[in-house]
Formats: structure tokens, C-alpha cells, sequence
């Protein structure tokens, strides 16, 4: 048995980034930088006007005469010179010739003619937004090794960027093994029970916009092993059949598959019978059928590979205050506990969701977060683990 | 001009939660429960081995002859009686006349017989999960009001939940208007800029699932009216043209067609020029056309609107602590600064990314979150919307 500190470094160590793909701004939210983002264009692109008003040709123009009108959109036809002035939109384009924008509230304007009114001194450049003053083409809006916003879409669509490099998404397999697992629409029976880790893992994955293959299998070794060898993903999940029971194929089929079993126990409660393979570039995960365990494993280990194979950051723990709790009970296991994680006044607070045993589903349906082992003592932090 | 707060309420006041639908568990993640959820089915479904292991009918059995083997999946052919005792698997259903199973670890097994090895007791139920300890068919799993996150569906598909009663998702159009804005694949020329707002809003708005319809209008009053008269969705988005300018149509567009205009000027920096107004049920936005106002606009008050239209509960702002940040240059308007929020040793921490001017995109690119206002000078606290 390995402790889990071990097995991140095995997970660390077997796992190989995935290549890039090129991929519109639109559709890259979350996705994960391969290589700086450079601006296609100078954002702004030309100087404009950060407001409605007038632009003049000297610092101290008086009465002149409005030569155009240039709304967003449109160009400049004249330049400006002095006696003369231009009506100018919100992003509009600034004419050649001119000193400073006066707002429209700062103006007197009658028929043709405008001036500034009296004690309005204009400064040279005012309300003028310049070209490039955010970014110049070329220049990098994004580093590598970021991933995307939303936000950021703004950004990059104004900076001209269309296409961006992330990369890839990795392809996922999910086997339901067990021959105590309904099939889908099958008639509930004595001894029988439907897989939720099929559908719940589709579900995580969903949310960070993997799209999970599913199948089902019931415990027979042939066929897994057959799963295991043919498998041609990036990551394989194998629920059930991963400890040491007369029915837990999961070892032997990864190993006939051609796999190399680089763990098969961790010292983690839930998740002691967790195995970690690989086989060349593709990973497998052999994940305990218990829906709790299988939950914790993913939020703790298999989320580590995902993060690794799409180029991102592990996930990241904080310490979190949950007072009042005195922690798991002790086998001498390292424990997780599912918990919610507010703030609260400046302060992370956590609140212990405990379970009762690895059956008990009922934590999943409001954490947040997977504390693991004990507050301190004294500070009442805790290691936490956000989802 | 009215204040942020009171903009609040007008959006709460107006906005009605849309109806419900009911959809499979495993497309409800994020969605919002408008019922509760009861269990189909007893969770545990029968009582069951935790263990892999015997099945013994007394406290203190001899050596027993085996009777059976039951793997999970199986149902117990044989009631076991005194000198008897069953094989069992992790899973399998318990036979009639069980007191106890015993682990593989605690037996002596020989040919056809075993028994508890010398100075194993067993207690009665021991490694036994009974029927629906969990949740009885007909409990409730989840209230109403709830969000259903991924680990729900498993024990949502372990009690036989197959379908869930949601708040249906609304239906939003985002119109962008302005000249100024190049059409899709059109050449860059001098004043012209790519539409930033539509591919940004699409993205936040696919982050919570939702599709965004998009379309991009001139600055021409007469189609902005017809594309608000003829709007049959939920929640019209219209960019560009909320302000006061000679071509500031949304205003009078959505007058035209038939809506009630609830406020017009907001005291908040960016976004003063944010439009809210309603026909019967259907909502609209005139938002600032520059991307960071709209940005702003989107978290601050359009993400009410919609958490209200989905039943959901309204954003949370939370305290964080923001060292050595003296706020934001004031001009009496309530302000919002993009920021990183952090958990650091059980603190919330908060790091401004200020903005130069509504024109700077650049926030956008890393901000988990927006402040609103300054620290408290001597607590250092400040009022933070996570996004």
C-alpha cells in the first residue's frame, strides 16, 4: 500500500500532456493554452473618441465652424484645422488635425457652428482613446498555460484573434462492470442495482466538457480483459472489480491488456483499492465500485490525470477553518470528507458533510469540497480540496 | 439615475421564475429542482454483504457447511440455519436466517466448511447494509430549490430517480447594434471593430448551459424596434445604444415594441447607461456596448435576472480581504473592479485588477470576481460578487 502523496507523484510521472489542437476563441472557454496568444491587430485599432462631443484643432478654439458629422462606424473625410470643428461619436474615428475632444455637456453648439463654453479648457488628447494603447499586434494577450475565461473571449475577439492553440481533450471510456448492475430499462430484481457511477461520472465530466463513452460489463474477465486490450483512448475508468475478491478482474484484465499496474493500493479512506496503469501514452484507472469511493477517487486522483493530460495546474488545496469537527474516525488511513466550503467575514469556512460508510451517498448531493483528515487542534485549519 | 440596490429590487420586483420541465438526472446538472425529489425505491434496495465474506446463522457458530456461494447479482437460493453458513460477495443480497457475516479475513475455510477463526466474536448485523437505511422509497432525496451537482446523480440513480422536475431554461436573444461593428468574415477597414459583446455573452452564457441567439444590427432605430416587437424568447440582450447619444436607439426600440421601461440610468461604474424593461413576462436589457461595461452589466445584473428566472437564488457577494488596495478613483458612482479571489490560509484574499478605462479588456482576462466599491479602511474587508 502506497500513501497518497505516492501515488500523485506515480500519476505525475505516467502522465503525458496531450497534444494541441487549433480551435475557435468561441469555443475555448476553459480550455487550456498550448502557446502565447499573440493580438492579430492593435487594440484599439485606430484613435477614436471615448465619447459624444466635438473635436477641435486647438487648445483654446472659439466659435467653429462644424466641418462634418462622424459617427461610429464611418471615416473622416476632412482634417481639422483650426476655426473648424467636427460633431463626433462614442468610437468614432479621429480626424487628422485635432487637438482634444470636448464632450457634447461642454459644448455650445448653434447651427453650424460650435465652441467650448466659457472655462472649459480643453487638454491636448483628451477623451481620445489611441490606437494600440491596450495591446499592439503582435504583442501577447495570453501567456501559455492559461486557461480561458469567458471573459477573455471579449478580449481576444477585439485584439482580432480567431483561432486559439489548446490543448487537446482527452477520450475517455467508462466500464461499469458487475453483474449486479441493471441495464438500462431492465425490470429491478432481488440482488440487482442500477449503476449511478456511469451516469454520475458522465456528469463530472460533462462539466468540464469531456464526453464520456459508458459501457457496462458484467464480472467476467474475458470480456474486460477484451475492453482493456482494445481500448484505444487516452483514459480508460474501470469501476468495480479493483480490490481482491474472486470477482475483481479489473488487475488481471489490465495486465493482459498489455498495461503496466503502477499502483494497486493507497492508504485512502475511501479509495484503498484503487489501481493506476498505463500502457504507452494511454492511462487506466481501475476506481472501487462503491458510488462514494468512486466520487472521492475521481475528485482526488483521476481529476490529477485529467488536469495533467489537458496541460493544466493539479487541482489545488487550501486550508480551510472547520470548527466544531473533530475529524474522521481513525483507522490509520488518510480520510477525505466530503464538506461545504463558504466564506464567510474574510474567513474559508468549511462544514464537515461525514458519511457513514462508503454505501452512504447522501454527502454527495451538497459538497463542494473533500477535506482531508482532521482540522489542527489548535487552528482548526483543514486540508481542502475544492471541486 | 437610481442606485444599484434599488435596480435590485426592480429586477426582483419584474422577473417572474419561468415554468418547469421534466428531464432525465443525468442532463440536470446545475439545473434548478423546482419539486422535491422522493426516492422510487428503497436506497439500499435489500440488505446486503459491505463485505466480502460468511454468513453465519448464530453468535457463536462451530464449523459450518457451506451451502452456497452468492456473488452480488445473485439471488440466495438457500435460508441458512444453525451449522450452516453462506459464501458471500461485497453486494450480494443477505439470505434468510442470517445473524451476522464475517469477514474472509476473520474465517477458516476448508473444503466444503468454515468457520469464525478462534477469538473472532460477531455481532448480530454486523457487515450487513439493510434495506433503505439510506432513504425509503416515497423520502425526499433533495428539496426544492436545490441545484443539482454532479455527485447527486449518483445517489439519485441509486434510489431509481430517472427523471427530475427542473425550471426550464430560458430562451435569449443578444442583438448587437452599431455601425461600427464588422459582420462576420468581413474585412477590417478604418472605424470598424469585430463584435466583441456577442461572441463573449454566447461564452458566459454557454458556461451555465444556456444558448444564446445572436444577431447584429446597424445603428437604424426602425430594425431594433421590429426585432423588439417580433421578440418571442425570455430575456432580449441588446447591446450598444442604451445611452443618450443621436444614435442611442434601444430606448425607444423597446418602447416601440410595447415594453415598459423600469430604469434607465443606474448609479454604477461601468454600466450607468443600463437599460431594464419588461413585457409581461419577457425581460429585456440595453446594455453599454463596451465590452468591460458589458461584462459588468452581465454579472452584476443580468445573472439576477437570470438565477430569478431559473428559480435560483440570486448571486452571493461574500467579504474578502484586499491588502494595500486604497479602491477605486472616485467619482460617486458605485464602483465594480474585476478581481482574483484566493483562498490563503483560510483567509478569502482578494487582488484588484483595476481598470484604466471602460475600453481595457484586460481585467477580463483573469478575474474570478468583482468588487464592489473599496475596503474597509481598517478591516480591509470588501463586499466581493464571486462569478
Amino acid at each position: 500500500m502506497i500513501e497518497i502523496d505516492e501515488l500523485w507523484n506515480r500519476i505525475d510521472a505516467a502522465v503525458l500532456p496531450l497534444g494541441a489542437e487549433e480551435i475557435p476563441v468561441f469555443e475555448a472557454i476553459g480550455r487550456q493554452l498550448v502557446a502565447p496568444v499573440p493580438a492579430s491587430m492593435d487594440f484599439p485599432g485606430f484613435d477614436h473618441s471615448a465619447m459624444d462631443g466635438y473635436v477641435f484643432a486647438e487648445e483654446r478654439p472659439g466659435r467653429c465652424r462644424i466641418v462634418e458629422s462622424i459617427a461610429a462606424g464611418e471615416s473622416p473625410v476632412h482634417a481639422i484645422h483650426p476655426g473648424e470643428a467636427a460633431r463626433i461619436l462614442t468610437g468614432a474615428p479621429i480626424p487628422s488635425g485635432t487637438f482634444a475632444v470636448a464632450m457634447q455637456e461642454d459644448c455650445e453648439r448653434s447651427d453650424g457652428w460650435v465652441s467650448p463654453k466659457s472655462g472649459v479648457a480643453l487638454q491636448m488628447g483628451s477623451h481620445i482613446r489611441r490606437r494600440a494603447e491596450i495591446v499592439r499586434a503582435g504583442q501577447s494577450v495570453m501567456a501559455a498555460c492559461e486557461e480561458i475565461p469567458a471573459g477573455a473571449v471579449a478580449m481576444l475577439t477585439a485584439c482580432g484573434v480567431e483561432y486559439v492553440r489548446v490543448a487537446r481533450r482527452p477520450r475517455l471510456l467508462h466500464v461499469s462492470t458487475g453483474s449486479e448492475l441493471l441495464a438500462t430499462g431492465e425490470e429491478s430484481t432481488q440482488g440487482k442495482i442500477p449503476d449511478s457511477n456511469g451516469p454520475m461520472m458522465a456528469a463530472l465530466l460533462a462539466g468540464r466538457g469531456i464526453p464520456l463513452v459508458r459501457h457496462r460489463l458484467m464480472d467476467e474477465a474475458a470480456a474486460l480483459a477484451g475492453a482493456a486490450q482494445h481500448f484505444d483512448g487516452d483514459l480508460l475508468l474501470i469501476s468495480g472489480g479493483s480490490g481482491r475478491g474472486d470477482h475483481d478482474h479489473t488487475k488481471s484484465a489490465l495486465e493482459a491488456g498489455g498495461f503496466t499496474i503502477h499502483s494497486e493500493r493507497v492508504n485512502s479512506r475511501p479509495g484503498k483499492p484503487l489501481l493506476f496503469a498505463s500502457r504507452g501514452r494511454q492511462l487506466a484507472f481501475g476506481l472501487p465500485g462503491n458510488p462514494l469511493s468512486h466520487w472521492v477517487c475521481y475528485q482526488a486522483f483521476v481529476r490529477r490525470a485529467l488536469d495533467r493530460l489537458e496541460s493544466k495546474n493539479p487541482p489545488i488545496f487550501v486550508e480551510t477553518y472547520c470548527p466544531g469537527w473533530p475529524g474522521p474516525e481513525g483507522d490509520g488511513r488518510q480520510t477525505w470528507t466530503p464538506a461545504v466550503v463558504k466564506i464567510v467575514v474574510g474567513r474559508a469556512e468549511s462544514v464537515a458533510l461525514p458519511w457513514r460508510h462508503s454505501g452512504d451517498l447522501s454527502p454527495l448531493l451538497g459538497a463542494n469540497a473533500l477535506l482531508l483528515d482532521s482540522p489542527h487542534p489548535t487552528s482548526q485549519l483543514v486540508r481542502t480540496l475544492l471541486l
